[in-house]
């Protein structure tokens, strides 16, 4: 019987082939970098709970205990409590949304509904429809199933419809086992999805009998224009996906998977062989500051944060950049997509930045297959105005200085004569009405 | 664009075949009966958390808020926070377990851990080992992976190592990706595995290579006799599983996972994947009740209850069967396993039972292969005593009635005369040591 500390992997050469796949998580790997002092953190989603009434959502803490705790502390049911399904059947119909609680499955974070959704649909090759670029954690959550990941290029209205048809023709009916977008204010690029296109992509999800999936968690962080229904609103059939974490706390890790029941009975086998069911402390939690507080009106506050961010961030953007970069404008969420001339690597470009001050997310990690080289998401929610102006001012000297080096490269003949296509990338070609260079 | 409801399920056929191989939680099936009024579940394994003291839990939740709010709201690290890990750590080194904090990552529930190890290690067709039988949460969580689970048969010192051997022999080294034992009042015998026996489990495990997985809800709810060091305190590379479910509250969702590092560093990108961390709101939780309440001492009252109710049970038991019904005698934890004459199906007797107002889980959802046929698991630790006793009388009636008809059946000549072997079934002499007859 051994008695030392094992050092090394005594089970290397076990584990399943799908461990190989698996993605690193760049926001995660970029945490510890970002925790250093004097760093300014583009890089990370978290919303900003600053504006949270404490004492309000203290009381709520206390007399949930108090008069639920034998519930708020025992096992669940796996479709989660009725009273949460309720209160969110009343949100979604705000949006158009008219379902049942029996229509709908509670679950720890909208990632665990698309670890579901892969686990329920994929088998290794198999393919599905995503935007691209698209949400690493949907990549990460997808990539345990080993499928074949298909991006459509996207432009200021959100995937492009054009391409998405190309796509469904050459894989033909059930050609793939489902299309997966964030229609308002995607992650990582901002974009909303326009009304018209919402239309035609339901359409073409009956024509190609393909399941479509609507991930909404920025919905109601709109900042500017006019709101747009949600597909779910329109076509039943739908996958929607919601949460609380933009809406109130990301720590009760609580979200909701609203789908045909047939759907959802597989979600929720899915749901009790992983963990049984979802926390009925964060659900208890939930119900009580939905209806306890007046959370529509601290959500307004929350609103005015990021917009004020926002503007700063695009102000600041605008100043610090020349014609040759180019960026997102979102009317809502978090996040702004912003590329480089190609001959970037921002990637490479990391640990120069991270030395400077600033992080962000390499656009890489935004798709499956390699692009995103050239680009980055940059997130606005976190970080006070101030600071942003100073992150982007930062992330502008370290391009500045490569955008420099490379010149004088090029001048001295050390670098071939850039060819057009090179330039521009063929990546880079199709995107390019979703930016604006030098303001909108 | 179809406006009607769908009412079938448009997708049939589009799913992933590992679906077929899903299986469904008698427990939970068994919920929506057991609501009914009059019926006593003795099917669940619901902790009592009626002796937590819900005032100074209010009070931790309420000052959790004031202190910890921007913390217990946010996003955490994906493997925990570092102040939950060390609570643990402390906890574990008391049972003779010493570890630091980053040999552990937390999960909402252990049940989390064994779909992450079954993620980790098992391709379809692959080998694992089980108790026979054994918990059916893990059966739910592994069967998404499509192992072929063997089931070693127990005695009354739990997994019989000579069985294990022969396996082990059969399958050479590797032949396995994992043992699963619970060794301490296993669910759903109650049997405790032996100190001699957790040694033969470790050499064998090393002898052929397979990693070791102790899962350890009940450990702390011992009712008599002396405790049995785990196996992880013997052993550094064994793959250990807790949970505050049963020492605290199982609406918390959360748990550990203590491993050697490059096996947690596969833990860590599966839970990436599947919802990014645990639920902060109920670490911090946890960490308030765990230091700001005398938490051993209601454990304490915790367990005076349930060696209340275990003892109720096993006395109605041996008031209600005759020499012809056997039983376990666990020392702790919540299950009693419970096995009838062979020509009982206890799925069969399910709706009877209901009628008389009595539930239990049918053994055949505790094997992988349809054994336990005529078994159940009976809970002990939800209902008061004498309702326990009075569950036990009603289902000493069903059971009764059956046998009464049995033998009219028999004496009749409408029956084949049982076989010995019939009678015994195959699957029924190994484990018989693990029974009492009427009492000890």
């Amino acid at each position: 019987m051994p008695s030392s500390r094992l050092t090394f992997d005594a089970w290397e050469g076990t584990y399943a082939p799908r461990m190989d796949h698996l993605r690193h998580s760049a926001v995660r790997d970029l945490f510890a970098a970002v925790s250093r002092p004097n760093v300014i953190g583009l890089s990370g989603g978290s919303p900003d709970i600053s504006s949270l009434p404490l004492d309000e959502v203290a009381e709520c803490a206390r007399s949930m205990i108090l008069e639920e705790g034998p519930k708020a502390l025992q096992y669940g049911g796996s479709d989660g409590r009725i009273q949460m399904r309720e209160i969110v059947c009343e949100m979604l119909a705000e949006n158009g949304i008219d379902v049942s609680p029996d229509e709908m499955i509670l679950l720890a974070g909208s990632q665990m509904g698309l670890d579901f959704l892969g686990r329920a649909f994929l088998q290794p090759g198999d393919t599905i429809i995503c935007e691209g670029p698209t949400y690493l954690g949907a990549l990460q959550a997808f990539s345990a199933y080993e499928p074949n990941i298909v991006c459509v290029e996207m432009d200021q209205d959100g995937m492009r419809m054009d391409l998405l048809e190309e796509t469904l023709e050459r894989l033909g009916p059930r050609g793939a086992k489902f299309i997966y977008t964030i229609p308002n204010f995607q992650n990582p690029t901002g974009v909303t999805l326009s009304l018209e296109r919402r239309r035609r992509l339901i359409e073409l999800s009956h024509e190609y009998e393909i399941p479509l999936v609507e991930d909404d968690p920025y919905g109601r962080l709109r900042y500017e224009g006019e709101h747009v229904p949600p597909m779910k609103s329109m076509d039943p059939s739908v996958i929607y996906l919601g949460t609380t974490s933009k809406i109130f706390a990301p720590g009760l890790r609580l979200a909701w998977m609203v789908a045909p029941k047939p759907m959802l009975a597989h979600v929720n086998l899915c749901l009790q062989g992983a963990g049984l069911c979802v926390s009925s402390l964060s659900q208890v939690m939930a119900e009580y500051y939905f209806t306890r507080t007046d959370w529509k009106a601290t959500l307004e506050k929350i609103k005015d944060v990021y917009h004020e961010r926002r503007d700063a961030m695009l102000d600041a953007l605008a100043e610090s950049f020349g014609p040759e970069v180019e960026w997102s404008w979102p009317k809502g969420g978090f996040f702004v997509w912003l590329t480089l001339p190609p001959y970037f690597d921002t990637d490479q470009m990391m640990s120069v930045a991270l030395e400077r001050g600033v992080a962000y997310v390499p656009g890489r990690n935004c798709f499956p297959d390699g692009r995103g080289k050239s680009s980055m998401r940059l997130a606005f929610c976190y970080e006070k105005p101030e600071k942003i102006r100073e992150a982007i001012a930062r992330l502008s000297d370290v391009v500045s200085d490569r955008m420099d080096l490379y010149r004088a490269f090029l001048a001295a003949g050390a670098l071939p004569e850039p060819e057009p296509s090179a330039q521009i990338g063929a990546h880079h070609d199709a995107p390019k009405t979703l930016f604006v260079r030098n303001g909108r």
